[in-house]
Formats: C-alpha cells, structure tokens, sequence
C-alpha cells in the first residue's frame, strides 16, 4: 500500500538537481515563511479557542476567513514532518509540538474537532456538509497525523484523530438515525484511505467507501438529494447560495450532482474532484488488494469504478486541461469549464489553474499508476510530470517565499503575471510544501512481481536520487538504485544498481514526447535484454542489469519543440517546450513588448537557439530559448469606431521580424518587470 | 420629435421587397398566431383579473411565468396598432378593444395597474424593482397607448395610462417619501419620453430624466445603493439572490452598478442595457429640441451624456457584438460578457443574440442618427440594417409562425438551429412584430435645413417605398420621394423626387461596406451638384434634384466580400457577406456534414458564384453562394486518449476539397434539416 507519502523516506535526493534544489529551499525557507504567516495571522494557536477577531468579521457567505485554518495548520505539520526526515529543525520541531498539544487540548470529549464550530457556531455541526469544511478540514488533520506518526513514533496526534473517526463513523452510515451525506468538499475519503492503509482501521475504510457510493445520490435522504433535504432542515431558503454557485442547485460545483459512477465528464470546483477521484483510485487500488480477511464491505464492483475513473481522466486531460497541466478554467467556482473551453488568460474569459488542482492531479496520476505496476501507463507520470515542473511549479518564486494561487497562460492588464506573500484562503502554499516533501513517493515504484522471485523498480522521473529498499524484511542488504542527472535540462541519466547480483527488472519511463527514441548504454548484447511495454516504459530485464549494473539511458525528442492545444480550443497557437518543461515569453527579456505578447507570432518550424543560463540570486541552472517572432499588423487598422462588428477579412499581415526570448513558464515572475507574460504565442 | 414608432406612417411600403414580404406576412399571418397563443395561455384575458393556475405553479424566483404578461399584451396591441393602419383587420380590432378594455377595468382607483401584484401580491407594490419588473411591464403598456391613440384616435387606452404615470410619478422621485429608486429592467424611461414628445406630459420627462440620473447611485437612498436599501426593507437576505445574478450584489445584470455616465463598458442584460441607452439617446434629444419653456428640469449635461453613449456605444459594436448584429454572448445574464469574448454557439461557451436585444440596438440606432440629422453618421444605419437583415429577420421563419428567441452563429449537438411556436417569457415574438409595424420609421428621415428654407430628406435603408411629408403644416401639395429596388439582392435603387420642382436635399446612404463607391445616373453636371458628407453619405444637391427628380444610385462593393471577427475574439474564422446580408452554411444544401461544420474551412480570396434562388413555399427569392471548402484533417491523429493535454504541432492538413452551398443567416431553420449550421468557418 505504497502512497508516496508513506514511502517517500526510501528515496534520498542528492547533487542539485531541481527538485533538490527546490525541496532545500523549502527545508530553509519556505517552512520559516509559512511558519511566521501561520502565527501572524493566528492560525497557529487556533486551537487555543481563543477569541480572535477575525471570527466576527463580515464575510462572503458561507466562507468565514477561518473556516480552513484547521487544514491549514494540518498541511503545514505534514510537510514539516516530511522534511524533518532530511534534517533535523528545532525550530520546526518545537512549532509542531506546540501545535499538536493545542489541538489534543481542543478536542470536545466526544472526539469532535473543528475550529469554527467550536468558536462560532457550537450547535450548528453537521448541518451544512455542504459548504461548512468540517469533514475536509478533519480529512487534512487525519493527513497530518499520519506524517506525525511516521516521523515522531507516537501517537500524539493519531490518537486525537482516531477518536474523531470513530465519532464521524457513527454519525454517517447507511443505517438509521445517521447523516446520510458527504462533504461538500471531498478530501477526507483519501484521508481516510490512507488513514486504513497505514493502521487497518477498519472504520476507516468503510467510511471512505460510504462516502464515494452515497455522493450524488438523488434519494440519500428521506427521498430527497442530501443537500436537499440538508438544506430544508436549517430552513434556508432555496435561493441562498454561496457565490461559487451560480444556480439553483448547482451541485456539480461539489460532484454531487449524480453520483460518480454516472459522472461523464469532470465538473466543478477542480481541487474537489480531485481529490474525489484520488480517493476512487485508491479505494479500486484497495479492492485489487483484497484479501479474505481484509475489508469488511461487499465485493467493489471495481470494473465500473475503473471505467468511470478512466472516463474522467480522459475527459479532463484531453478536454480540460492546459498545456501547463494546469486545470479549471472558471475562476467563479475554480473550476472546470465546458470542453475545450481553454482561454490563456482573465482577457480572454478564464484560466485559472489553481496550483492546489494541479497537486492534486499528481496525487490523482499516482494512484493511477499505482493500480498497474506490472504494466505502468506513462500516461499518468507524463501528466504528473508536466504538472510539477509547470503549474505547480511557477507557484512559488525561486528563494521559496512568494506564492501564486492562479496560473494563467498568459498575463494581461487586469491581471499581470505576479506573486503574493500569502492568501486569505492559504491552502497553496502549505500542499505546494507538502507535495514536495514525500517528493519522492512520485519519483519511482517497486516490489516484487508475481511470484515474489523478482524485484521491480518503475522509474517514472528523472532526477539525481537514490532508491533504497530491502528486498524482504528479513533482508540485511537492501537494493539500491541510483540515478544521476541534469534533468529537466539534459536527457542522459546515469544509473547504477547494487548490488549488481540481485535480480531486478527495470521500468524506464519514456515520456511521449520522446516519441520511444532513446539510447542506451551499454547497448543490450540479445534483443531480449530489453523490451518497450505497452505502457510506454524501457523494460531493462535481470539478464541486462547483471551484464550492466550501471548504464546511461539518453532520452530522444528533446530538442526544443513546437506544441499546440486542440484545435476546437479557438487557441490558434504555438508553445514551445523542451523536454518536460514548457516557455513562456517575459517582458524581462523582451524589453519591446507592451501589451502581454498577445499580438506575438511565431512560425511553426523556425530553429529555436538554446543558452544555458544562471540565475543570479540562487545559483539555479536553466535554458533559455530564443527563436523569431512578428508583431501581428495592425489588427484593425482604418477600422471607424463603433462602425462595423466585422472586419474585412485580408491576408494575415505581420510586422516587424524581431527577436523572442523564452524562458520556462515556471521561472516566471521571478524577476522584476511589468508583469507580462504569455506561453501560447500566435501561430505565424 | 421624430420617433419611428409615430413617423413610419408617413411611409408606404409597395411592391415585392424583402421588407414588405416580411410586413404582409405579419400583418396576415403573425399577428394572429401571436393572437392565438395570447388567448390558449391566459395572457388575453388576464386583466379580467380571475383566477388562473399559472398564478400559483412553482416558479424560478422572483420570476413567476406570467410576470410579463402586462407587457405581451401591450407589445402585441402596439404591433396590431401599427398594421392596421396599412389595412383594417376585424379580428384584430375587435381583439385590441376587449384588451383595451380589460385593461381599463383592471385599474386600481389610485391608478396602479400590474397583473403580478393585483392577483398574486397585492401588498408588494414596489417593494422590489431590481426584479419585479411593474415599470417595464407599465412602459410597454404607455407604449400601446401611444400606439392606440395614433390609430384609434381616442384616448382609452391613453387615459388608464396617464393616470399611471401620475402615480408612479408621486410614487418615485429626489422629494422626501418618495422611492429614490429606478427599474430592475429598463424600459418605461424610453416609453415616457416617447409619451413627452407625444403629448407634452411633462411628467412623463421628469420621471423620465429621474430615473436615468438616479440609476446606479451609490448612495441614493438612506445612505445605500437603493437595491441594497431595498433588499434589507424586504428583510431578504443577502445571499439570496435570481440566478441571473452570478454574485453577490452584481448589479452589473441591471447596469446599476454605478451611475451610467461613470459606465465605461456594456454590461449584463442586453436588452435593459439598449432600452437603457435608447432612453439616454432621446433624453439628449430632447435637450437638444429644449425651448425655454420646453422642460422645466435644469440644462442636462448633454456633452457628458453623449459621452458616455458613444464610449459605450463603441464598446458594443467594436468588442461585444456579433458579426451579424447580435449582442450578448453569456446566456445566463442574457447579456454582454467580458469584451472580445464572442463565440459562435454554445459549445464554445456562449453567444446568445437575443432578438429582442438586436430590436434593441435598431432602437438605439435610431435615436443617435436622429441626434445629427444635418450630417448623419452612417455607423448608426450601418449597424440598423445589419442587425435587421440578419440577428432579427433570422427570428422568424418565412411563413410567419415560428420563432427563435436566441441567435447563435453555430449550431451544437446541445444547441441545434431550430425554431419554437412560443417561450413562456415571449418577448421576442410580439417585438419583432412591433418592430416591422413600425419599420417605415427606420428607412429615412426629413425635416428642414437649418433657416428652414430648404426641406432634407436622409435615406438610411434601401428597398421600395414611398415617403411622403408636408414641407409645411399648410401646405397642399405633400413632397414624395419613391424608392424601388430589388435590395439587399440587387444594389440598384431608382428614386423619383416629386413635385419636381421643390427645393430638397438628399442624403442617400452609403454603406462602410460600399467602400464609399457607387454610380449615380445621371451624373451631376458639376461636381458641387453632389458630395460625401463627413458621416458617409451621398449629398444631393437642390440643384441635381431639380434637373435630374429621377436618378438611381448603384451602390459598390455589391460582389460577396470575406469578413473576420477582431482577431482578439480568437475566432479564427471567415464569413460570407454579400451587401448587408450575412451567410451561414446548412447541412440541407451539404448533406455531406455531420459535425456543425465546425472542420469545415474555406479559403481567402476563393471566388464565389451567386446563384438566384426561389423558396418555393413563399415565393421569395434569394442568393445563394457557393464556393470551395475543405474539412480540417484529422483534428487529434494518433492521439493517445488522456495522455498529453497538448498535440504536437503539425502544418495545418486539409482534407478532401469540396464544394460548400451557403445561404443568407436569415434563412436558416426554414426548411427541413439535421440543425446543423454556421456563420464563421474555419479560415483555411
């Protein structure tokens, strides 16, 4: 039950690679500034109940600024648990410490927990699942405890938790007397999940499972949709409604409007489905691990499961995502738009992109990738993959103290490409640190193939690291592979494996856009000492790794290429990528520029020079690239105000040649400009 | 105080132009249907004020399905009142009169009058304008009576009206214990300066002015914005709100957001925002006609005035308008979104073209050319005739009997082209009837030069028809120009001025598509008999007319002509034109397509061939085209599903040519089909 955050800690990053270099950055940095936010602002010592004043602020209905400060503290503690296996932090030790003793302190006896209620509203738990974040909130403090527990060997923050599932467990369920809903924002069913995985807490399982198969459920309660009926009971009236709803009854905001089997398409708030579907996958994964013994709820009809997960997955990155892997185009309910509704920026009717959705997207791939170990799909770490080294990762500047929430493709004036220092709603910046902390979780795969005989290890990403795991517990030698690289930035990766006298089969991820070519080295001495499986990985047999327990794989494709979105997109437009990482263009390096490149062109197949840069202020690496661009003519040129909707359709005409600097769409907003900034260049 | 709705009498529509095809088919066969469906739904009778069950069926708050219904009445008798003026119709007068009556019974003693409030609530007059909608309904219905008076020559309907105003007069004002508050839906402000102009009530312009100046005060009742101030008096909560209103307070939907002359774009619902305008447009008029004893309100600020309306004006056309003269794109406001944001049909995100909205706009057209009648701006015919060939006269099939209430430029599997009998809110239908009834006020202007020595006469549209005016109240011998033209088919328009010898100016039109080229025989003898006046028209001189009282004018620019939307509206996209009238492909003249024609590309600068056409069920004729197309190549070739957000980019891939037949927008949905069609193509 490998979740990448339990077994991240087998996997050491060394060299400076980009994501060691990120996550050091987070371990010095990035925890202190979010630490200082947290006590600034009184998340820190919520759980005190003191009065604070912000929980008599006016606020937009139903969101009190408050209302995530639990899951706010929960992530913060679980990413500093994960870092604090790097290294040793007093400072972060004692501030876990301290908040952990508040929220056992906290707790109500019955085993209740949640902020706003106990301070704001004491007699209104349970009755608005809808809106109110008492069950995401708890899904978040289950997180942290399991972080807590792995890294500190006790059960200071389990215990609490524990207690309050067994409270939630009794006050849901299918029988009689108790809720039948679910959360208006789901994350406790991957909470719980996990939660089952790491302890065999039975409780747990069966009310993640309740609540996946009860979601949408047109007649859950009293004959009536739960958030129906729900709604009834606090006597509101039906035409309130929080603002991410823009209609009567828009419950695909929360995924409740059928229930998921029946889902066809991915709907509403992004982060929320999500993390709905990380939960299916995980809830699938578990069924395939069934045992006689192991669950105690009828057989999971887990065909349909799949196939639903399989159709949403399809619908979303086919239809709804960006070429960043960014998704949700609405920033109304920060969500998904209709199909191929993929505008680059707030100009043009959306993009939002919330770095949260793109987190949760890599939890999503990686349950994914989970369900087939023997057969990989690079489809899911290709999309991880795009997802960390673009959206999620321009969501923090280089020196790990500036965040952003939204990540448009392309700025504008109302919205010029920039960071904040912080959110009132923070939930970013602590799951970006999170992430990053069981960053190694993602990175690669193993364990024994039918038979136990042999011993596997699935490399989804390239980077310098090193995987450690004993072959069984009994084992005194653990196997080790290493792998050394310049990845994004260079295509050859070493590695070596040890002891070269294990049998080991190796999976090597190659990413579509290598189109399969690679070299590797030394070259296999049978063709059957390697294979391509159908999952898109290099399979390097035992026979190989014994001949070559160290070996470099060169993967091919990786010279700056031309991408483009679908066509039914309206996005007449050409990116460039290289590798893994995709460009955008600034004003920093385009000093010419004035209003956001969006009458930039460039031709499709022009030569894209490469130069190797150095960012000053932290020493980091990254290519450059530099190709031909035109100004678009003038694009209405001897049009008369307001006498004409059309215009004479003429010859696209471009203006002057000029050259495009490209930098990666992460490193944006790192430098001082004017905030300008676009990745889909118009196609020339 | 030339309104089209009093001086289109002056014109007699003759012969078999497009026009006066679509006049007679009103006149014989609409108005009745129209008629019919009044009666089966209960809006005939309704002031009978008996019970009815649609007073009582659950309803999408606060829009109960009859709350229109005043107003469906009102704009069906304006309709019928202008037709029968063209030809006496027993059932249609016998219909007017029981409604006039009806209505005169209903009247409450103090003069109140609105169908809603008397049956369902009596005791919330007033208490909610922002959606209630008791003075749009009371504008159409001053706007009948107007109409009425006009044909009836009697005041009974007139009269109920009257003392309407003098309530609602009392009722809303700057005084103490007024309501400092002004209508959700924009409508009676038009309405009453109509009924000024008509009789010199000078409370109608009072109220009239009120409304417009107060709209969007911030502060303008207690301290409060007045639909917040109302709001809280109804003890409604904040958060409930009608799901046109996307959020809270978006006031926007209503253009209260902040006073109109701070207004800087076009927002939210069309058509109040163009009866808004329209209203502004004849307020500024009307300054402009000021005697000293004409107003007794302080000198308006008619610079700023008409400021504002030409910034937003040129909003609307250059960045939130269709090519075909529709406006709105967002269907759930029914209004404007975001400026350049302009997609062909719904699965593209919108285009809604409401046809109410495009009436709308003629309206407001209207009122700004008549504001320079010494140099007409041709943008504002421009745009008249281009929304009346094509947004509008696409609303009603070419029998008479069906209707469509939204225009998009592109079908959808959601949203194919096709038409309705009825809408429970059925604006539209009656409107377009109003709107042809009064069309002869549309197609030119006249009056006298400024020392009233020599007579003008503006003609703005092209077709047959003959004008006929008084060059004085005393004068015997009336001035008639005649026009006769096979127009929009054929660009030759022969006029004949008499008597002969009357010294007139002419101003012919000539529109931006013409280029400004056009052939007049016979030609003048001198240069200075003719000239391009700044607003792009064809001045005639006295002298011209006087030798030549029998002329034709060919207009250029007639061949079919490519036309683009702006290039920011990412609409990659061609469409045909020929003259005013805009094309769109149908899958009844290319069986071939199955997909909306949404691969289907035509490329720049392909000759086109006309053909003449008869719709053989109404004889009218009509000019196809017909030119080369290709179907986009495969859109997503070797695609692996849900595996890469982006497509490598490729040349662009033609598939198989083939021929593509188009037709006039207008004609769409007229003859039996799958519903599939398109105005832009892909630009090939």
């Amino acid at each position: 039950m490998a979740h990448p955050q339990t077994v991240f800690a087998g996997t050491e990053f060394h060299g400076k690679s980009m994501l060691s270099v990120r996550r050091n950055t987070i371990a010095k940095t990035t925890l202190r500034t979010q630490l200082r936010q947290l006590k600034s602002t009184g998340r820190y010592d919520c759980f005190k109940l003191k009065p604070h004043p912000v929980y008599s602020v006016p606020y937009v209905w139903p969101c009190p600024p408050h209302l995530f400060w639990d899951s706010d503290c929960g992530k913060w503690i679980e990413a500093a648990c994960y870092f604090l296996r790097d290294e040793y932090d007093e400072e972060l030790d004692k501030a876990i410490r301290e908040i952990v003793d508040m929220i056992r302190s906290a707790q109500c006896e019955d085993g209740y927990l949640n902020l706003h209620h106990q301070m704001v509203a004491p007699d209104k738990r349970w009755t608005n699942l809808r809106d109110m974040h008492e069950l995401y909130n708890a899904g978040h403090l289950i997180e942290a405890a399991l972080a807590h527990r792995d890294y500190y060997k006790n059960d200071l923050l389990l215990e609490p938790m524990l207690k309050y599932v067994t409270l939630i467990r009794k006050t849901f369920g299918r029988d009689e007397g108790q809720i039948h809903g679910y959360p208006g924002h789901p994350e406790i069913e991957l909470a719980l999940f996990r939660l089952y995985a790491a302890t065999g807490h039975q409780d747990a399982y069966d009310l993640g499972r309740y609540f996946l198969e009860e979601r949408g459920n047109p007649t859950g309660q009293d004959g009536k949709h739960y958030y129906v009926w729900e709604a009834e009971q606090r006597g509101e009236d039906p035409w309130k409604r929080p603002d991410p709803h823009p209609e009567y009854h828009s419950f695909w905001y929360s995924q409740a409007h059928k229930p998921i089997l029946e889902q066809e398409s991915v709907e509403g708030h992004s982060v929320r489905c999500m993390y709905l579907l990380t939960a299916v996958a995980d809830m699938v994964y578990l069924e395939g691990q069934r045992t006689e013994k192991g669950l105690n709820l009828p057989i999971l009809d887990s065909v349909a499961w799949s196939t639903a997960l399989e159709r949403l997955w399809n619908n979303m990155v086919d239809k709804k995502m960006s070429l960043t892997g960014g998704i949700g185009a609405i920033k109304q309910w920060e969500g998904f738009g209709i199909d191929y509704f993929l505008p680059q920026g707030t100009d043009e009717g959306g993009c939002y992109n919330e770095t949260c959705a793109s987190i949760a997207v890599m939890m999503l791939a990686e349950r994914l990738l989970q369900a087939n170990l023997d057969n990989p799909d690079r489809r899911y770490a290709d999309v991880i993959e795009l997802s960390l080294y673009n959206n999620i990762m321009t969501a923090m500047d280089l020196e790990g103290n500036t965040f952003t929430y939204d990540n448009q493709l392309a700025s504008s004036a109302k919205t010029p490409s920039a960071r904040s220092d912080w959110f009132e709603v923070s939930c970013c910046p602590p799951n970006l640190a999170r992430l990053f902390g069981s960053l190694g979780g993602y990175i690669w795969d193993h364990g024994f193939s039918a038979g136990n005989t042999t011993a596997f290890i699935n490399v989804h990403m390239y980077t310098t690291a090193t995987l450690r795991f004993s072959p069984s517990a009994d084992s005194s030698s653990p196997i080790t592979l290493s792998q050394t690289s310049n990845y994004p930035w260079d295509p050859t990766i070493s590695f070596t494996l040890s002891p070269p006298s294990t049998p080991v089969t190796l999976r090597l991820r190659l990413p579509a856009w290598s189109q399969n070519k690679y070299t590797l080295s030394p070259s296999p001495s049978s063709p059957s000492e390697t294979a391509l499986t159908p999952g898109g990985y290099l399979l390097l047999s035992p026979s190989y790794l014994a001949a070559n327990p160290t070996f470099t794989l060169q993967l091919g494709g990786f010279a700056p290429r031309y991408i483009a979105p679908h066509p039914y997109t309206n996005q007449h437009t050409l990116s460039l990528a290289r590798g893994p990482i995709i460009y955008c263009a600034e004003d920093v390096d385009n000093p010419w520029e004035d209003n956001h490149f969006k009458d930039v062109a460039i031709p499709l197949g022009e030569p894209v020079a490469e130069a190797r840069r150095v960012y000053e202020k932290t020493g980091e690496e990254y290519v450059e690239l530099e190709t031909k661009c035109w100004r678009r003519g003038a694009v209405a040129e001897g049009r008369v105000q307001g006498g004409d909707p059309g215009l004479a359709a003429r010859e696209v005409v471009l203006g002057e040649e000029r050259r495009l600097v490209l930098v990666p769409y992460y490193f944006r907003a790192n430098r001082k400009g004017r905030g300008m900034m676009r990745v889909g260049l118009l196609r020339g």
